[in-house]
């Protein structure tokens, strides 16, 4: 863990979001061991461990409600990685200790048998500091969190897990964009995916006011982007794709109206939207959505800035599955790939939180 | 006054807007005294008072924040009353005790002298007791209040002082119209005037997701009777348009996301939408209404449910001016009345507050 910043993040557990006087500012220290093929010849920051890949053997926590873990579900179905990484589902309303298990049989994780994500948290290091995040992973055997850093858990998956990933998985790291995906990533995340939160959490008119300018800069650019390309780095779905999406996805639930990034509606930028159904409606992306859960998640627990702790209504959803039109940009969701199957059983999103038909 | 509930209602100022675990309910109880062409023969209720109409010698106090006070607004442009009610117009940010003059030079009013508007409903009653409402008109000479009472101020306005209407004003009260105006009236003002109160100031999730039922059952009755119905009663505005107006131009800016009624924006319903931009491109609508004091009224006045008072910068009003098509439904505004003239200069919105063209 590095020492930088302890500022609370929306998918940390800590307390008060919107700090007077102040912009938001990210906590991104994160515990960065990684799981990967081959542990001797890993590059790791200082201070972190490589584990090794083997199925079965850890255990994705990841709140349906968060964009960050909703990457690595998206990510997860998409390689089919389902059978080698089992996941532990927190409901979307969490205390200021932890995410939790309410929503499991018992209140319990019914493989970790926790129920607060903060015990594997404290099983790896009895002082931690930090905001309880998700995803994490976690090793089953020992009840311990391995890694939570988020961008690096995806990117793993998608290069490290390669022995486990289903027939016609496709290929999220294109070796020829990875540079210019780097960029447009770096880009989509402290403009877009933080740009949110940097609107709903500053402390500050003005604060607010220099985010909310920066949120729809960012925003135009992508639109414009999207207009003559069917995905951000071009033909097929890449890893830039999930993570612009998580964040489209809950953009008019959420962010539209409670952190007042409310110059349109994604529904209302023509490109963006007919992008985020494309994505939607392609498996392994809607599939991995609930948006009870969303609204539930940032509606109850800012509290400081929803005091009732009322959750809309609205929006309306059934436009998300209306035709996209995308096809006639040109290209193919998955490359030389496959779609992934059907979501398993378990793993269903509860038929009255999402738009998608049984 | 009557002995109604004493609930705090949007356009008075006292303080707590939500009731934890309670519906709201509005306080109906006005002053119920009228201006009249005949006081001798005028009908009151009981305990109420008849004033003469007389050019010159009643101030209108109408802020523009309020949809209330809107109404009295667009009614005095269109009957061209502006010569004979001089206007007062509070900021739109009020405290706990009274809407202020704050906006005016030495933050009085210029005509009145007064600093709060509570001065003039003490003038009248030392010891009044309920929240100090827009609009109010008040008696210049005495500087008391003679009525708040919203919706009979502007019947009045349209019935008893024709004598000062201008040339080519309106009929916004047809007596073959009226009996099923006075419905629709009541339909609008009980589901939709009111009914974006009931879902923002709902103290239980319950009660809200009651109150946002009830709305959208009601806009999606509009909805319909617009499709072929170019203005509320037909072919010509009448007074039951001004009041949907003045909730439909409030809806995007406030009550889509600050009271929930978020299923969709104004702009997601083709007809409430053409009809709201016909309007408000028709002079006397668009040209009294001030967007940015509206967003400051709501976000900063309802501190229990915007803690931040942070103002939200959208959304985007451009399309406001957007072309409506709705003269394709046949009718014409002013019946064979005409057009308003230009806004006196003293009385034109700020630029920056409003999409018109200067």
């Amino acid at each position: 863990m590095s020492e930088r910043s302890t500022k609370d993040s929306q998918h940390s557990t800590a307390g008060a979001y919107v700090h007077p006087g102040e912009e938001f500012t990210r906590d991104t220290a994160y515990i960065e061991d990684r799981i990967v093929r081959d542990p001797a010849r890993a590059q790791l920051p200082e201070g972190a461990r490589a584990w090794p890949v083997e199925a079965g053997r850890y255990r994705l926590v990841a709140a349906r409600a968060c964009p960050w873990a909703n990457r690595t579900l998206i990510v997860r179905r998409l390689l089919g990685l389902e059978d080698a990484v089992s996941v532990g589902l927190p409901g979307p309303v969490h205390d200021a200790r932890s995410w939790t298990f309410d929503l499991d049989p018992g209140g319990k994780d019914p493989v970790l048998g926790i129920e607060r994500l903060q015990q594997a948290y404290f099983a790896r290091f009895p002082d931690y500091p930090r905001g309880i995040t998700v995803p994490a992973v976690v090793e089953i055997a020992t009840g311990q969190v391995v890694t939570n850093d988020f961008p690096r858990i995806t990117e793993d998956f998608a290069k490290e897990w390669t022995e486990h990933h289903r027939e016609g998985a496709p290929d999220l790291w294109p070796a020829a964009l990875e540079e210019e995906m780097r960029q447009v990533m770096h880009h989509v995340y402290t403009e877009v995916n933080n740009g949110v939160y940097r609107c709903g959490f500053a402390g500050s008119q003005q604060a607010y006011e220099k985010a909310y300018a920066r949120l729809w800069a960012a925003l135009d650019g992508l639109e414009e982007r999207l207009a003559t390309r069917r995905y951000l780095m071009g033909e097929h779905i890449t890893e830039a794709d999930v993570r612009l999406f998580t964040t489209l996805v809950r953009f008019d639930p959420v962010y539209h109206g409670h952190f007042k990034c409310s110059r349109h509606k994604l529904t209302e930028m023509p490109n963006l939207w007919a992008y985020a159904r494309d994505l939607f409606q392609t498996p392994g992306f809607g599939d991995t959505v609930d948006f009870e859960q969303i609204k539930q998640h940032y509606y109850v627990v800012h509290e400081d800035i929803n005091p009732s702790q009322i959750v809309p209504a609205g929006p309306a959803l059934e436009n998300w599955l209306d035709p996209h039109g995308r096809e006639s940009l040109g290209g193919s969701p998955f490359g030389e790939g496959t779609a992934p199957g059907p979501v398993p059983e378990a793993e269903r999103v509860a038929p009255a939180h999402t738009p998608l038909p049984a």
